[in-house]
């Protein structure tokens, strides 16, 4: 259990020279509320379950349990998922002395890619990459459980 | 991952000759839906997360998935947990060859007492105890999640 300190941007440069590893990611909710959320995840064949509660007022910090599951519960517990799971591969990327996390989002979120950077502290300094563009920090239409309900591509519609 | 099968009786007799363990058990849900909830349990000091799918038709299977997770998680996991905690003490007593739970509620479900047992197939046979009285299985008002949100003492308010 830890409290989640991060950051976010929508990417609006190419990041392909700082990517150092990059794997596929497949995500569902169980259930998703605005105080709460159980995820299921597949990264790479390995399953997680994670829960996360509600966020400050900021957006910043979030309180979150994960613990890997085996892959073949991971599998069963996607079936009980909302529908509209999460496609997206992410890539690592070294920026100064932080890791960012590059999401570039497939399926009913095609065309959409975020940045995230986790701090240890709200006021920790980081060197912001030329790649990153506005920051949507705490913007909800963002999380990943709501753009499992309100997908990317039907933002527009 | 399984499927648990299992049946559910109210009790009505005295059950305490056949009791041989007792512990007191706490929990609450994350999240309850009728297809799905995910509950937070502390028994005897220990911590489990357990996430339950949908019945079938007879409400006699349903499919489980179940690990234990650290104490102070499962602590802080509680406080994201809708309101109305399950607080009940589990009695396990042994009747032929099969071993049942029955559990004695407390808080605002005081005054219920249900007996559980879990079979290997739905139509394996069973010793009925004589203090078992009519059958609930699949009563969804017995569920403990529907417990949590209409507890026994306001059944006849």
């Amino acid at each position: 259990m830890h409290t989640e300190i991060e950051r976010k941007f929508l990417v609006t440069g190419d990041f392909s020279a700082d990517v150092y590893a990059s794997k596929r990611i497949v995500q569902g909710y169980i259930c998703s509320q605005p105080g709460k959320t159980v995820r299921v995840r597949i990264q790479d064949q390995n399953g997680f379950l994670t829960i996360k509660g509600p966020s400050d007022e900021k957006g910043m910090s979030r309180y979150e349990f994960e613990q890997t599951i085996p892959l073949d519960d991971a599998e069963q517990l996607l079936r009980l998922c909302e529908p509209g799971a999460i496609d997206k591969v992410r890539h690592l990327a070294k920026v100064g002395n932080h890791v960012w996390e590059i999401d570039v989002f497939h399926g009913a979120n095609e065309g959409l890619i975020m940045a995230e950077i986790e701090l240890e502290a709200e006021d920790e300094p980081f060197v912001m990459p030329a790649w990153a563009g506005k920051e949507v920090t705490g913007d909800r239409r963002y999380y990943n459980s709501m753009l499992t309900q309100h997908p990317f591509t039907e933002w527009n519609q």
